[in-house]
């Protein structure tokens, strides 16, 4: 697949968190600006997950915008997603490559220089850099790196890279400014009274860097 | 794949409980006569589950024995396991059996009447019957079915299937006499003293019937 757009890169929160619907959530964030979506697959079954997750891809397929899956490749592949997203305890790089094929998308997790150094860009199509800032979302996170480090990391990566971790649209701006590809977002959209408002917002802050 | 040997059915612990080693204890087992493995891949990360499972399978395509994974079907495809065992709760059946295509086995998990009868011979390869008794070594499971109504139950079966659950060296014998094509053993073995002794108990059980 070739390379998306990563400026606005939506990571879905437990369904039960959006007030006013999963999918009507999803379809206002894209209507904000959110240009790629992570449906991140944590708690419940896993015929949950692909319940849910042919409604997201059908509604992400008819908005014109990629989906990626957390963790699960076989969620990923059941679903015919656009790509995955892996973290560094997930199966290696290479053999999650093998097994999605060459066209769509890997991203991999990374929080640390050796971890950036590390990625081979011939296997991985993105990474994410994190968390940025302390994070509620994300249980077991490492420690937040900062944006003066951030900015450290980003020189160093081999491909596209969105920093998170509690990126607010207040924060946005500066995180934009380290010359990130993209900013992924969990809280600063899940927990926003006006979805389509705050991925407004969000993005304004990369428009105006 | 063709039909294996369903006769003796280890599903793996933890490697921790294992007092004399995680492969060592494998090995025994089979010495003992178990004739086909599930890893059970409960806890730990994704990368461990792989790194440990491609020595499970290292050690079981050496003892001519087949690797089953349980509930992962990307670790299924990644260590190029023999077939994957899946819950009622996870990828539906049809969707599984695509992503593995038709030679690896595909084994599911059933606990009444209504889902023996929904099983489709032409996806599934074989299925496991229980908890036929309490069981500690799997949380949430359904009440336990007995051994009269598993009996039932094994007669209505469309395909081969592993009776599983809180079975011991003394149980055995009645479990194999309901007509069941296996028993599928946790506890029994993963904290016997002598698991190869064990693993010939279990089994004497199924060939005095």
């Amino acid at each position: 697949m070739k390379q998306p757009d990563y400026t606005l890169y939506m990571v879905t929160d437990m369904p039960s968190v959006y007030k006013k619907g999963f999918l009507e959530s999803i379809e206002a964030a894209v209507a904000g600006g959110v240009s790629i979506v992570q449906y991140r697959t944590d708690g419940g079954t896993k015929r949950e997950l692909y319940e849910n997750g042919m409604a997201v891809r059908d509604l992400l397929k008819r908005l014109g915008v990629p989906l990626i899956i957390n963790d699960h490749v076989d969620l990923a592949l059941a679903l015919d997603a656009d790509g995955v997203h892996i973290g560094q305890g997930d199966l290696p790089a290479p053999v999650v490559r093998r097994l999605i094929g060459k066209d769509k998308l890997l991203g991999l997790s990374t929080s640390n220089r050796e971890q950036v150094l590390a990625v081979d860009k011939t296997v991985v199509d993105y990474i994410g850099i994190g968390p940025v800032f302390p994070t509620q979302s994300k249980r077991n996170a490492p420690p937040a790196i900062g944006a003066a480090d951030l900015a450290a990391l980003v020189a160093l990566a081999p491909v596209p890279n969105v920093a998170i971790g509690g990126i607010t649209v207040e924060t946005a701006p500066a995180i934009y400014a380290t010359g990130v590809t993209g900013i992924a977002i969990v809280s600063a959209l899940s927990y926003a009274n006006d979805i389509q408002a705050a991925a407004k917002a969000l993005r304004e802050g990369g428009i105006k860097k």
